[in-house]
């Protein structure tokens, strides 16, 4: 009775799946992945109705995974699984996301307060009353967990974490019972919008730091830029582009960093990945004598084994959480500022060019009467035919290889895995990328996986189809986990998959006649005419395209070679 | 140096690997479940040569839920992942084994000991140099957690994983890194079994509860039996079956004690669940003066809403931990070594025979002319149909609340996760206990799953097709999640799923000509016409068999009504 009065006092109360649900649209998320489970039934009934849409995926993992991949285009997603069940099948993706740092709100349909309380013996649980142990499991992965218990607490901290979960770009997770589903909370408080803004530098330490990168900015005779993940995950591309167009300096990108510039710039200067880097890269970058590093993440395979050959006394590197000057550390001073302020003060640079990157296909390749279509061929290929705007998602395996050949046109937006790493992703992600595009009006999205990969997740197809929505799809079919091949066991069966007759598929999970197109190439010849068909290249069809793009299952690009022999000696 | 010296000392050498996959063979596991991954691909070396087979699976998950069915058919199982993506893919499954005691020895490859030492910034890892984060969270559902990072001490660690797994039988965790695989153990521990039996009662402890047993039992007028989950699940079907047998004590299963007893014995009396029970099994169950539980597990579903009306005053429970004896309780004492006593001591009984169900079709439905077909029709139908032997496996759904009106024949063993209730699971499940089937010449393993819970693990089906098992497999085509819409949202979208065209599924995965036959089934006649077609019927036939079987969206078992409408309550 207590609670119904406090309810009535509230100034225009709302449900608290209301106002959570309210929250998630005010920071642009317009579509919840998930799969429904009894213990988050009542708060579904709160999406449609708060302007959202309901993807409805075919389990959670593949949502998980969709809903990376839409806050990588979108800024933000939400996912909403139920207890247990629900909740783990997700951990995967939702680690994920926090390696790579992409913000998710994952929303979890808990058993009721009292449920909990009198530790029910309930489906769905370890059947040892213990009602913590799943989101213990998930705070491992999550930079907040809020438990809603209270509704009188619930505001505030679905507020908290949603809040860290834009500002720290990385997964939070809400635990939501189902009695507190549609307890009342005070409505005022979404007038306010939530204060998503990055916390200022102290200016007087932020210009302090500028000087320094000034001073050793302006000595330099050769700098060269390398933009990373992080310049991506942590909002600072603005700065990062204006830091490059104005600086003139040579910018290059870590296979992270791939999309985070402009690659039609005159100063971009492709990929460098040490010894896995394209043609003249590795030595324009190494022989810098500054190198200003923009959201560095100096993974193994975003290194092509560690095999960056610069040395921290020519190095000055711009982070969320600092700057690093040589070996002097400014902890607390964020990138976005600093970079605004040293591309304000520039003064008088030392530039020498850099490589000049570009599409062409290497000329043995151009050479070769072989029509077999070769990782070598493609992927160079591919940058001429990509549009601007595109959106290109790439599996871990020989296609996130490949990618570091390929030239993107301008605000091209590349989505893959390389930290992480979880086969099975990419397709999840092209379900949510394709979301997020539809609804920007972005026209392309387009995703390179393997048939190895693409077996985990498959299904995604289905809610893609559900969901229309027409991403473009290559499945590469190469007979199995090649990426592993080239790591250990390059004919071991254990690295086979079984042959799909994948371009079935999309029938099989319910497309229409006409909501669909399939295509099989097997030549470069049949690609060329493949990427000259009207049809299928324009972004204005409303129908889905599916190709099995067949390559040799011993071919992989030459990054992948370097990484995976790097691989194998750190395994052994 | 000293390392490779230590090895020539030991007796036998054995790789580390080999040691795992031979103690592995030795508990019965002929087949390993799993997906490669490169901190695996070296230990996957080694299991052909130990005599073992290397399955395939699609994805983790997948795979965890096969080597759950396999296990619940074999006793015991193993899976094989990768660190971090493949291992949590997983947990979801290896939460439902430990929630309702599955034993699976789950091996996760790890980097190498001096890469995590150094804490390098490895692909599968959060990015923050802690490499112990998924195995902690792993420890929520794992009896055992062994870090194989001192090859000394591997051997031991591994006996004690795999004796902790069948014991408590429970998943436990073994994390084996890369460079570890290949050190030298002693090989001539491996001529001692390990020890596996129970350690027997205190005979002094046991004889005393004995008694206290037998006094109550010899004073019941008309005593009930009451078989569980438990009794499967910690090996006590012998004991159990010789006390049924001899004592003639009307005797019943919970939902998931179903096919823990030969139901074609006179006195078993049916399923018991509360308010679910099938006709008459209520009335006397709840009306006797004794009720003997042997391994009862009084979860939500499992007593349709908590809906059990037996006094603990009238109630003796036999568990793997203990005994209780009206509130009287005697921890300590395993059930088997007292229920082999009370048998061998019974003395003079008095009996009052129970119900005597049978696979008779409703009146209702025998007289209804609608050709349609029916929840209420189909699974007494079934009944009649199933031979002895059989394995059937039920998904969480109408098809698991269904069986509870199928009588079996002798020697069925059912599967269904009724505490745990992961939706996806028995397709999975079905994969692994074709397999061991297949190992133990058992003939037909036979899948009921609903369209809704098929869309999760679908790909499953490709690896039946790899591995040449011949399941039998019924989807249940009902337009989305029957069992949420009686919880909540009957006529939600967010209910409804994409609808497939599952029957060409087979063919897109890869089967050829001649190995799966497919069939739609969409009135009585039909599956009148499908039992007895002689292709389909066979255990002999090599060619899997898959089944839509056509139901209405808003039909659903009447002990499904009873448990969702109490959920349905319990969640408000």
């Amino acid at each position: 009775m207590f609670r119904d009065i406090r309810a009535q006092e509230l100034k225009n109360p709302v449900d608290v799946a209301e106002y959570l649900f309210r929250r998630l649209h005010e920071i642009g998320i317009r579509s919840i992945h998930g799969v429904p489970g009894d213990y988050n039934l009542v708060a579904l009934d709160y999406i449609k109705k708060n302007g959202l849409t309901w993807v409805g995926n075919c389990n959670e993992l593949n949502a998980g995974y969709a809903a990376d991949g839409y806050a990588r285009v979108n800024g933000a997603a939400a996912l909403v699984t139920t207890f247990g069940v629900g909740e783990l099948s997700a951990v995967n993706a939702i680690a994920g996301a926090y390696s790579e740092f992409v913000p998710i709100v994952h929303i979890v349909g808990y058993p009721t307060t009292g449920a909990q309380k009198d530790g029910l013996l309930l489906h769905h649980t370890l059947g040892n009353g213990d009602f913590l142990a799943f989101s213990k499991m998930s705070a491992e992965i999550s930079c907040a967990v809020s438990m809603l218990n209270d509704h009188h607490e619930a505001a505030t901290l679905i507020d908290h974490a949603i809040t860290e979960c834009v500002l720290k770009s990385r997964p939070v997770y809400i635990g939501l019972p189902s009695d507190i589903v549609t307890k009342k909370v005070d409505g005022d408080r979404l007038k306010t919008p939530l204060d998503l803004s990055f916390p200022p530098n102290d200016p007087e330490k932020e210009d302090y730091v500028v000087d320094v990168v000034l001073k050793y900015l302006r000595e330099a005779r050769n700098p060269v830029i390398l933009v990373d993940a992080c310049a991506i995950r942590h909002r600072a591309l603005t700065e990062t582009s204006e830091f490059i167009i104005k600086t003139g300096i040579p910018a290059f990108v870590a296979p992270m960093g791939k999309g985070a510039i402009d690659e039609t710039l005159p100063n971009y200067g492709g990929v460098y990945a040490g010894d896995g880097s394209n043609k003249g890269v590795r030595e324009r970058v190494e022989s810098a004598d500054l190198i200003l590093t923009i959201g560095s993440v100096k993974s193994d395979f975003n290194t092509a084994g560690f095999s960056y050959r610069v040395s921290q006394l020519n190095t000055i590197d711009f982070h969320s959480y600092g700057v690093k000057v040589r070996y002097s550390e400014y902890p607390g001073v964020r990138m976005n500022g600093v970079l605004s302020k040293v591309t304000a003060k520039l003064g008088q640079l030392n530039i020498e060019s850099g490589p000049q990157p570009n599409n062409d296909i290497p000329d043995t390749e151009q050479d070769s009467t072989q029509p077999t279509i070769t990782q070598a061929w493609f992927w160079p290929r591919l940058g001429q035919w990509l549009q601007p705007k595109d959106i290109v998602i790439t599996e871990t395996g020989t296609a996130n290889f490949g990618i570091w050949e390929t030239r993107f046109p301008k605000d091209t937006t590349a989505i893959s895995q390389v930290l992480w790493g979880s086969i099975g992703y990419a397709t999840g992600a092209a379900q949510g990328a394709a979301l997020a595009a539809k609804e920007q009006g972005i026209k392309r999205t387009i995703l390179f996986t393997g048939d190895g990969s693409f077996q985990l997740t498959a299904q995604e197809l289905s809610t893609m189809i559900r969901n229309k929505l027409n991403p473009i799809i290559f499945v590469i079919c190469n007979n199995g986990y090649t990426i592993e091949r080239f790591i250990h066991g390059m004919e071991d069966e254990y690295n086979d998959v079984q042959e799909w007759r994948y371009k079935d598929l999309p029938a099989a999970f319910g497309a229409k006649e006409g909501e669909v197109l399939t295509y099989r190439v097997e030549t470069k010849d049949e690609v060329e005419k493949l990427f000259k068909d009207e049809e299928f290249v324009s972004g204005d069809t409303k129908k889905l395209r599916f190709v099995e793009l067949v390559m040799r299952w011993d071919d992989a690009p030459q990054a992948l070679l370097k990484v995976a022999e790097s691989a194998a000696k750190r395994n052994a």
